[in-house]
């Protein structure tokens, strides 16, 4: 099982960014987003993708992250600039394991750095915790991302211009 | 040369995913990012970010993207859940020419998938524009980004706990 847990989520100020790192998680091979802080709204919005675009993914928010810590039965890595790099990492970590991500925002508080089994960056400059968790899945996964199905009722075809949807909504 | 052309910019809304595709056009790779809105603050937080960390990327706002588009010499690639799979894409690209990347927001004009010469797709399932310019840098320099050195005046230094930073800037 693969976990994302987003950490210090700001209802406004976060919206999108963490709707990003949902999305991502889900789109990259993560089954499950855990949200520290209670947002209905961005629940509302996630589970709305699910359910047209497929998959099994899980949203909760208003958790409490030392107790989905604590109780975690597999590896936890944070993802952070100051980590060890990714490559590196990748080589430590048991793939047959369940697995936890922390994902901060701007500060993240000494306890997630340590409580973590490995603190991991996708290189040491400022980016963006979306693509550092993009790129984290694809290099855990070995990229399985580009062959998963999703069985949703809006299904896109890849074209090089235009749009081809199938979808079995409109039916 | 790696261009990013970052459009439809709204500057309260967006400023925080706008940040980051721009952080990670810096981070794995490309040269420039042309922002079509005009936003003096982002330009100034994203050259305070080249300043530290180090580097020669450059930031325009303001910039009229049809006019950037016209005068292209090279490639124009724009990413879109709609386009072809990033595998058989990279095979199509010339990775000896300019590269100009165009990264949307919500609602893309028809325009931008016309006038690009292929049409990218990072997976074809929502999730981010920028995981998917992050994974297109990766797969397009081949992961160069991972060796990169930006000769800043701040330097992270990965480790698996904790932080290390050599900064010339505390000197």
């Amino acid at each position: 099982m693969i976990a994302v847990l987003r950490i210090g989520h700001r209802i406004d100020r976060d919206k999108r960014v963490t709707t990003h790192v949902a999305l991502v998680a889900r789109a990259f091979g993560a089954d499950t987003v855990f949200i520290t802080t209670k947002d209905d709204k961005i629940k509302k919005n996630l589970l709305s993708v699910c359910k047209r675009f497929g998959g099994n993914f899980q949203v909760e928010t208003g958790v409490e992250p030392k107790k989905i810590i604590k109780s975690w039965d597999g590896i936890i890595v944070h993802l952070t600039m100051y980590g060890e790099n990714l490559e590196k990492a990748i080589q430590q970590i048991d793939p047959g394991r369940n697995i936890l991500i922390i994902v901060g925002s701007e500060k993240v508080p000494p306890y997630f750095y340590e409580v973590a089994d490995i603190n991991v960056s996708v290189g040491n400059q400022p980016h963006s915790e979306v693509a550092a968790l993009a790129l984290f899945l694809d290099r855990f996964t070995k990229g399985k991302w580009g062959k998963k199905v999703f069985h949703g009722n809006i299904e896109i075809i890849p074209c090089v211009k235009g749009k081809k949807v199938r979808s079995k909504e409109s039916v």
